[in-house]
């Protein structure tokens, strides 16, 4: 397999963005990213986006956006899983170029939440149509399920939760994309709207609208760049996990988390210890967690405490969810898994301003759909 | 890029499955397409379908399909270019197997039309959205656009179209996996209800359940087995063209089918002169006389006569849609591209029966999206 490389990143504000349509954000973060790879070239494109048929009406968008973009007739093809379809877009982007059928491409993510159809049901197709959904559980009632299993299970408690969501509107704050921009207090999510006990509003990612892109390329035309520090992506690995939450052996582990790690970790020849700064797939506080967990992040049950400490805030030993992740910078479902990339590229580049977490040199991103069912992890690495 | 192989194929009927659901119909196309290559290792999947979401309420199929497989944690991936989407979850495959990442995938694409949303709708989700579906044409609507344009241009008639149908349908009594296994005649064709002028009823193809897979590998694993000649995918090619028909400069010509032809041909290194069989994406009548053009079968305007000549039925120079195409054998629409796959490995193997093309080693199968918006077409190439 050949090296890959990030040449160029480029994303919209994230927000309710009543003025942009489904293809404006798509075409609007891919020409930022055209602009700062600064080459002319794509070979092919990808659209991850989950369901862009339910929220606007409109499927088949690989199509679609290479239209939009004026770059027909190249290949582009959209891909979807869930809340994953971002990872995924950039790691078929990622397999293309490893194959040697392209040198540059692009893959970008979208969703347009804001201005369609009702959100809790568009959303709840990430679910288990037939055994979930159906019974009337939505996707904070699922995630409601996993946090009591791990406050019964570990002990964890509800402020634990609020401070991950704490952290990260910390971080948001600093991210001048991000969809809030402002801290919030424990006592303020304590207090906030219950959704799903013992879930409230604020653990919960907001409805989001945006879009997020990179430009991958092979080392030869990479090499050629002068614009900005390389950034190799080191592994690039998927996974998958049983579909249904019923059917976990343990509701508080996150299977494809831990394989998707796993598998990235020995392609990239590294360990956890090695890395820098994290890209979380934090739907909810609870997610965070989980997902420390499956990653070796935190043993099993002990992550809530690892969030206590401070070390995994900007300043900590190991910065999670520097943007603001998914809960402070939004969640626009198909772009959060590219958009973890563009913040882990800015990183590397060590160009985040304010949020820069000085030195980065190995970032990590975690990108799950649905209950974690799918899930890429991606290892990036820095210049030295 | 490493060679790739097709080691196993399956697929359900085609028709009106009431009796089974999206998920039954992937798993057993898939099933049976595992039982033909005779492995047990899957390194990797992908699921091709359009819109499960607005079909039956169901996104992020693929982790869905991983599971109801018994394949967890390997990646599965759902890939979505309306009609195209199995042909480019046949190509993603293939592109994974190139690059080295993995040994042995599944390509599968499925698509549930009946028992769930207003099908017309639905399928309008593949074509502009904003600036066709919202104006009220259907897809039978832009295709007659087509269709008449072809008329007034060439002089193609209402009679020499109906040839199409006629010549799928005689095709499909053969195939005992269509959904019509009988024939039709012209006047049964000019006589059918009319559906968008000058398209009738039986120019479209049906609304159709079903679910087609194959097994591709690399030749390190091809090699070892001994159960079915091999076949070599030499060429898998994509391309893209503008979205909405009123874009094009010449609504008869399809770009993206001409362009991913193209590519396809150098890929494999051959012409259009060596190929023995094709399966063509004829989701209308006059979607094959254009494909065909496109792709240098016929010159421009002249595809309706070398349909009258019978050189692309059964037993003529050059068949096309042995299978009975996407009219007789029905057109579920993610699976189609899959299963023009099945059928053309199913000629190479020489194991076609009554419809086998005597002699066939080379195959082209083509495969496209909305209007022609996305294209795929791959070349395959059987034992001397």
């Amino acid at each position: 397999m050949r090296d890959v490389f990030i040449i160029g990143t480029g994303m919209t504000p994230f927000g309710e963005l009543w003025d942009r349509s489904l293809r404006d954000l798509y075409v609007e973060a891919a020409l930022a990213a055209i602009d700062d790879a600064a080459v002319d070239r794509l070979d092919s494109m990808y659209v991850g986006c989950m369901t862009s048929g339910l929220f606007v009406g409109q499927e088949h968008i690989g199509a679609l956006m290479a239209d939009y973009l004026g770059r027909t007739p190249i290949p582009a093809t959209r891909v979807e899983s869930a809340c994953a379809s971002g990872g995924i877009a950039v790691r078929q982007a990622y397999l293309e170029i490893a194959s040697g059928a392209s040198e540059v491409v692009l893959a970008g993510g979208v969703e347009k939440m804001n201005d369609g159809a009702d959100v809790t049901s568009a959303l709840a197709a990430a679910s288990d149509q037939e055994y979930e959904a159906y019974q009337g559980i939505t996707f904070p009632g699922l995630y409601a399920l996993i946090a009591r299993a791990h406050m019964h299970r570990y002990g964890t408690t509800r402020e634990q939760l609020a401070r991950v969501a704490v952290k990260n509107h910390r971080h948001g704050a600093l991210n001048p994309k991000a969809q809030f921009q402002f801290e919030i207090t424990i006592d303020q999510v304590l207090n906030s709207t219950q959704v799903a006990d013992p879930l409230r509003l604020l653990d919960c990612s907001p409805v989001t609208d945006g879009a997020a892109a990179v430009i991958l390329a092979s080392a030869e035309v990479a090499g050629k760049l002068k614009g900005h520090p390389a950034v190799k992506i080191t592994a690039s690995a998927q996974a998958s996990d049983t579909f249904a939450l019923h059917n976990r052996q343990d509701l508080t582990h996150l299977g494809a988390v831990q394989r998707a790690g796993e598998l990235a970790f020995i392609q990239a020849g590294r360990t956890i210890d090695d890395i820098d700064v994290v890209e979380l797939h934090d739907c909810f506080t609870i997610a965070e967690l989980c997902a420390m967990e499956a990653l070796g992040i935190a043993e099993p049950g002990k992550a809530a405490a690892l969030v206590e400490t401070g070390e995994t805030t900007l300043g900590g030993r190991l910065p999670i969810n520097t943007s603001g992740g998914l809960k402070a910078k939004g969640h626009p479902v198909g772009a959060s898994g590219v958009a973890q990339i563009v913040e882990l590229t800015t990183q590397l580049r060590g160009t985040a301003g304010k949020r820069q977490v000085e030195g980065a040199r190995l970032a990590l991103a975690q990108n799950m759909g649905g209950t974690g069912a799918s899930c890429t992890v991606h290892i990036l690495e820095g210049a030295a």
